[in-house]
């Protein structure tokens, strides 16, 4: 998601100092509260309507130092941001595991310093289990939202480690990708497409 | 698992008043560090052998100011603990949706206290989904390790709503629950008896 921090007034704060040297590149991609917020609405009325339980897994914090004022709650006075172990969100959906990164683009292509290389070994590790994993990313400016499985994301990978282009440029996911459109409920109807993943799938094996 | 708070320093703290009003007792389960890393030892056993992949989830805080002193990373100066949505663990095995919550109890009993009740719902939620969801209870007196399926837990927990006990004695774990071994490699074999329960499950279905 965005490596904004967001404050409980709503207000936000970029990081760009707060990233440590392995963390990826998220400066241009700063914008990506609504559509996060447009995420958790959709699993939100998913569990409603007992279809999914998918969460956000929260943001690890690495606690140095908690202070207790008397008659109130323990007060972190001391904490840094740690990397994440895996992706942003996971759950079950028609029994299945389901594991996916959310990313927010503010260019014409996603490029691969916006993700860690150890979560795209997770998604790869999900699939061969065989769960569902994939990546979400909100191209802003053209609002568009696609879904792109984890086999399609480790070619283009793997083609960047051979020399290929750092990034996934946004035709490549008009054509590979899975096209969500943006509704009322839910918000963000990602388990059409994870429908249409399960079903491919089922084709295959 | 333990509600301490764990300093980087080793050492640590009871959290008493930090708990909100809808907080689970846990002062009698303050010492579940070993068996709370005896878990993550397996995990990352289970992954390195390409059998499991499941991790902990970060423990949710609420970030409320955030320093950026020159030239070092981002300090969290202000941030409360937040109550986790569901429970401590989960990921998938052998393609099913795994979800469970740990607890160290230093009684006799397991008491409904130690558990949220919208924690107990989600496992409920998991199970009927079609996820394999479970309770794993150290009782750190006998040194012993049970894993108790969600239908146990919720035929408990629905007794003691009904006048019945409030908590869930050592006994019925050690006749109804699942043993777990302390080991080596995996220090806690819970994997083992996850094994039973998807037979179990399609031995029912």
């Amino acid at each position: 998601m965005s490596m904004e921090i967001k404050y409980p007034n709503g207000k936000s704060n970029k990081v760009t100092k707060a990233q440590p040297s392995k963390k990826p590149n998220m400066t241009k991609s700063h914008l990506g509260v609504d559509f996060e917020q447009a995420i958790n609405d959709s699993n939100s009325y998913y569990l409603s309507q007992n279809m999914a339980s998918i969460y956000k897994k929260p943001t690890p914090i690495q606690i140095v130092k908690v202070d207790y004022p008397a008659r109130n709650k323990a007060r972190i006075v001391e904490a840094y941001y740690r990397t994440p172990s895996t992706t942003d969100y996971n759950g079950i959906y028609k029994g299945y595991y389901i594991d996916f990164e959310a990313k927010s683009c503010h260019s014409t292509s996603f490029s691969f310093k916006h993700i860690y290389v150890h979560q795209i070994k997770h998604l790869e590790t999900v699939m061969q289990m065989g769960g569902i994993s994939f990546i979400i990313i909100e191209f802003s400016l053209k609002k568009e939202v696609f879904v792109l499985p984890t086999r399609l994301l480790l070619e283009k990978y793997n083609e960047s480690l051979n020399g290929g282009r750092q990034s996934i440029p946004y035709e490549y996911f008009k054509e590979n990708g899975y096209l969500i459109h943006y509704g009322f409920l839910p918000r963000l109807d990602y388990l059409n497409v994870v429908d249409k993943l399960i079903e491919l799938r089922n084709k295959i094996f």
